[in-house]
């Protein structure tokens, strides 16, 4: 097992990719919002994004202290519910698959952006492209990929090197008296005149939409048993690298921005001089690094190739995240069990397919559209941040309190968990009460602008999740054992459904005769008087010795006639256990099914209501079915039962304890 | 029975609203091909009119005929598959599927034309107005209205009422001098001068459309068995009532169109001086009527008001035809058996699903583009009328020829009855000359405007369903009985499936021990060996006299460890047919289903595969399902079971003769 564990170079790339692919589009959605104001506005540009260094920083912190308290990988769900209860820890929960979602839409959106801006000719069918993308997502994550292979790590590294090495140039150039010039530099941009109240509120909006670049940020916690030992130390390690590298790229890449004076903005018509009928607006990064290494030039469409590469493989840790914890969430009775199988790769398949469709539905919905999605994105993230935090709180907490107790034994080792617990509760206070302010604004500013249907769902899905655990709970009190239960069915009946005489019907009259029932008797429903008449001759003529039971239905229905008999039968020879026997068709492709009725099943659901009534399917495989099961229902040279010519007497050799009469109805 | 037979008087508007709904669209049609060659054009218009109205009169002749030899309601599928073979039926019936599904298009298609006229503000809402009203056909239909009822009686008769009103009015008005002048008469039109090659096929693309007049003529003859008697005599009226009724609105909306200078064009943006840009091109029938009577008076609203409903009606016809038609295809095996099943309302709801499903999907594709509909249209049906007189004259030269060997007898009846045939044989062979040529006019003149497709889809349609009919047969060669066939099973095991020990479980326990097999195994198949030492300890606790058997399943399968053990099983103590036990829960509201897992059901799925192995379900009604059900399976007062103690030894009296040791493997 342990070699399947991530040495620290490996689990780097392969958990950074969400935290990392968002500079792809903090600094962007920061620049944008400040110049709906103007381009004045910039001027707050360095102040905001030192504000989400800030914040980036006190987060990465806190989250290493999550990781020493909860190594096991459940992440802020885990922490909200041991600690806050379960009510917190199911909006967590909510919050988090708000998120997974959002995740695969915006990386997936943002990385089309990014391909767009370096191929625009591909702007129509952005939408169709990002749907694609999911889809080949969904395939490829279907098929069990290993999250560890090599392929994942590679496009990180050449993303991570890629963007410092044009950072580098950037401000190499800008040194040496030859700044880079973006294409949009000359645009001027519309702007309406603000108050001063509104002037505060974009400033805070766009600190909202920078501090998209934390996105990502906690999935190391979520990933600390993937670790090689020492584990907690080495994702600690791995979280402050992450942590710095992000910090690097977001702040050299606004800064990248602000000097080339790349002029991106939420409306392109809004450019005075940009042609925004005819052409997409190029991408944050596309601008810089046209600006840098020239538009068309071979590292201008590697930086586009790895970011959007790098996008994708943030959407992709979505696939492992959700399905995960929907695991999770159904193993704690919070979510339908379907979550917690694992299809025929061993993945959880069912949350794979619910999160692909979703995001789809996303995407369609919003038009791929990144600025709308970020909008909604970052409320959730901060909530499962917020409460998060607040878990940890408590938990260090609780655990000061412990060893304050402890402490009076004069126990050495408490005094050092002590003072570990003291210093996670300051930094988790700290955590908690940045990243609970970062929700107020957040909220404040994005909730007009789409984030209110964020703060819909998470509640309802909170609910649905309160709601199925109850459901569960109330189903697991009804079926427990307890000592009022008593069953002691006496009787045996065997009711075998007969439609016409054919093969699939003999085999069910076997069997039934082969489990040997007190009584067996073949029951045929006659929507048509000639037919039953003719099954009737047919019996006799091959000598069947069972009896054959035939009842009328004068509405052409099965289980209401059925139902009069079973009825009818016990009133007269007292209580029976009723095992209805129905031949089923096996076949052998997809289509077949379209072909066969399925009066059978539904007949078996109607049975079932019935009181004392179990329901026996025999299966038939057809020929078709051979060529997928490798077995047919058709005697074959070898078969135990092949070799004897057909004989009545010999065929049902068991029969003579069944009532041969007919029953008297 | 007799009293729901229908009278004439209501025969008529029943049989006729699809026949007489056509005049709606096909003189608009036929004018507006001519108009796209320009104004000079519309001097052909009377002779095509004419023509066509020749035509309508030759097929009610034929069909006449048709309703005489065949009144069993059969129509063209039946005359053809009886006459011509099997593959030409099957051609027919196809068409019929088409034309069914293009009837429902192109009738609400109009309709909603009809209605966007008067009320243009609707004009945005085109395609979803077509879509809601199939939605609402349909819906009315799967309730199961009578066809019978006067609610449809009543709009075709305001309708031919008010349209031959205002054909009379507007005659009136011309002979007084005082001609209706339509909106769009002032409109020139841009055309291009064409060859003359190109005259003659504008003329006769002309006339393929205004035969879209045609169809709806063979519904009377699928509805012969509805008449009250004589039934064959009545039907006949009705017929040449309907055609004569057909004729008289058809010649009568042509002259009126023509006297009024309607200019109705395939783009309304070639109509010099029409502000194409912002309002819809009203329909002739509206055009006809505003001229008459004035826009917005109340006779206008009146006559688009029952000209849209007997459109709608026309479509409704067709929820009448395709389920029909499916169910005798179903009934012949060319078409899927579901087809055949009777819903809740005694309807053939599949029917009527797939019908709408595919007009919706249609509407949508063509965006409820009425001119493009017909295109498809006009194909289907005159490939059924042509194979269906083509079958006529083959049903009569069979009967003259037995006629004439009979008449070598002198019997006086042959010779009226070969008279009749006769008489049949020179009027179908008109009308199969007349069709046929028709269908290759249709065929030149519409392939490259669409109706490819239907000769595309018609003969794929007519393989899948001899491919439908070999895979009856095949199936039902495969299950025949045969004096081969021996079945002998012995041996008899129960295996009950034990996840946990709960109420469901312990029941499915109880009905095997009360069907006394064999031998009787509790068989767990342990994915945590937890869990299995717990369930064994409560098996124990609960003192249940049948061995447990515990099955390891290292990779958390179910179906490979079970099929293992029934193999070594039998490997050990000989074969046996094995009864799986499995519990299965019957919830009481849809979303229940998405709680539970289909691990139950994929295991039965899966376990039917193994050869020698029944599938017993053992149904759990949980307390839910009482809400629908009005039962649940926790014991409840006055059930016989309740009222004794939780007894293990009670519990399983039928179990002594079971094996109570475990079985050793």
């Amino acid at each position: 097992m342990d070699e399947h564990l991530l040495p620290k170079k490996m689990a780097l790339p392969i958990f950074a990719s969400d935290a990392l692919s968002s500079v792809a589009y903090a600094p962007q959605e920061l620049l944008m919002i400040l110049l709906t104001g103007g381009l004045a506005f910039l001027a707050f540009s360095p102040w905001i994004a030192a504000a989400v260094v800030v914040l980036l920083s006190v987060v990465v912190l806190s989250y290493r202290q999550l990781i020493k308290a909860y190594p096991s990988g459940g992440g802020d769900y885990e922490v909200a519910r041991k600690n806050l209860g379960e009510v917190p820890g199911v909006v967590v929960a909510a919050a988090l698959l708000v998120d997974y979602v959002l995740t695969v839409a915006v990386s997936v959106a943002s990385g089309v952006d990014n391909i767009i801006s370096a191929l625009p000719g591909l702007d129509p069918a952005r939408v169709e492209l990002a749907i694609g993308f999911v889809v080949v997502i969904v395939l490829i994550n279907l098929r069990g990929v290993r999250e560890a292979s090599l392929v994942f790590a590679i496009p990180t590294y050449v993303f991570i090197g890629s963007v410092v090495f044009m950072i580098g140039t950037g401000l190499v150039r800008t040194a040496l008296g030859d700044p880079p010039v973006a294409s949009s530099a000359e645009f001027a941009v519309q702007a309406e005149s603000l108050s001063q109240a509104a002037v505060i509120l974009l400033v805070l909006r766009a600190f909202s939409s920078g501090c998209s670049a934390l996105t990502g940020v906690e999935a190391v916690s979520n990933g600390v048993p993937a670790f090689r030992r020492p584990k907690v130390r080495n994702a600690q390690t791995t979280l402050t690298m992450m942590g710095g590298v992000a910090i690097l790229l977001f702040a050299g890449l606004t800064v990248l921005a602000l000097v080339s004076g790349v002029h991106y903005a939420e409306d392109p018509c809004t450019l005075v001089g940009f042609d925004c009928e005819n052409q997409p607006q190029p991408s944050l990064m596309a601008q810089v690094a046209a600006a840098t290494f020239g538009m068309g030039s071979i590292p201008f469409y590697l930086i586009q190739g790895a970011t959007a590469l790098v996008l994708l493989l943030a959407a992709n840790t979505a696939f492992n995240g959700f399905p995960l914890l929907g695991a999770v969430l159904a193993r704690d009775g919070y979510a339908p069990k379907a979550l917690n199988t694992r299809g025929d790769r061993l993945v959880f398949s069912n949350g794979m397919l619910v999160l692909g469709l979703i995001a789809i539905a996303v995407l369609v919905i919003y038009q791929a559209n990144l600025t709308t999605l970020i909008q909604l994105y970052i409320i959730g993230v901060f909530v499962s941040f917020s409460l998060g935090q607040l878990g940890m709180v408590r938990h260090w907490r609780r655990i000061i309190r412990a060893t304050t107790r402890i402490e009076a034994r004069r126990d050495p080792a408490s005094g050092i968990e002590r003072r570990g617990a003291i210093t996670g509760l300051v930094i988790n206070t700290t955590g908690a009460t940045f990243t609970a302010t970062v929700l107020v604004i957040v909220t404040i500013t994005k909730f007009t602008h789409g984030a209110w249907l964020v703060f819909l769902a998470i509640p309802i899905l909170a609910m649905l999740m309160l709601g199925v655990n109850r459901y569960y709970r109330d189903v697991e009190h009804e079926i427990r054992m307890d000592d009022e239960i008593h069953f002691g069915s006496d009787g045996d009946v065997a009711l075998v459904m007969v439609s016409r005489l054919q093969k699939p019907v003999l085999k069910a009259l076997d069997y039934a005769v082969a489990a040997r029932h007190d009584k067996t008797i073949a029951l045929h429903v006659a929507t048509d008087h000639e037919d039953a008449d003719a099954l009737q001759e047919e019996w006799k003529a091959h000598g069947i010795p069972l009896p054959l039971v035939i009842i009328d239905s004068p509405y052409r229905t099965y289980a209401g006639p059925i139902g009069e008999f079973i009825r009818r039968y016990r009133e007269k020879n007292g209580p029976a256990v009723m095992t209805v026997y129905l031949p089923q068709y096996i076949v052998g492709h997809w289509w077949e099914t379209l072909l066969h009725n399925r009066r059978s099943r539904r007949l078996a659901q109607q049975l079932m209501l019935i009181h004392g009534v179990t329901i026996t399917l025999v299966p038939w495989l057809l020929d078709s079915s051979e060529l997928i099961y490798g077995r047919r229902s058709r005697p074959v040279p070898g078969q135990e039962r092949a070799g004897r010519p057909y004989d009545p007497v010999e065929n049902f050799e068991h029969a003579e304890h069944s009532s041969l009469e007919r029953p008297e109805l």
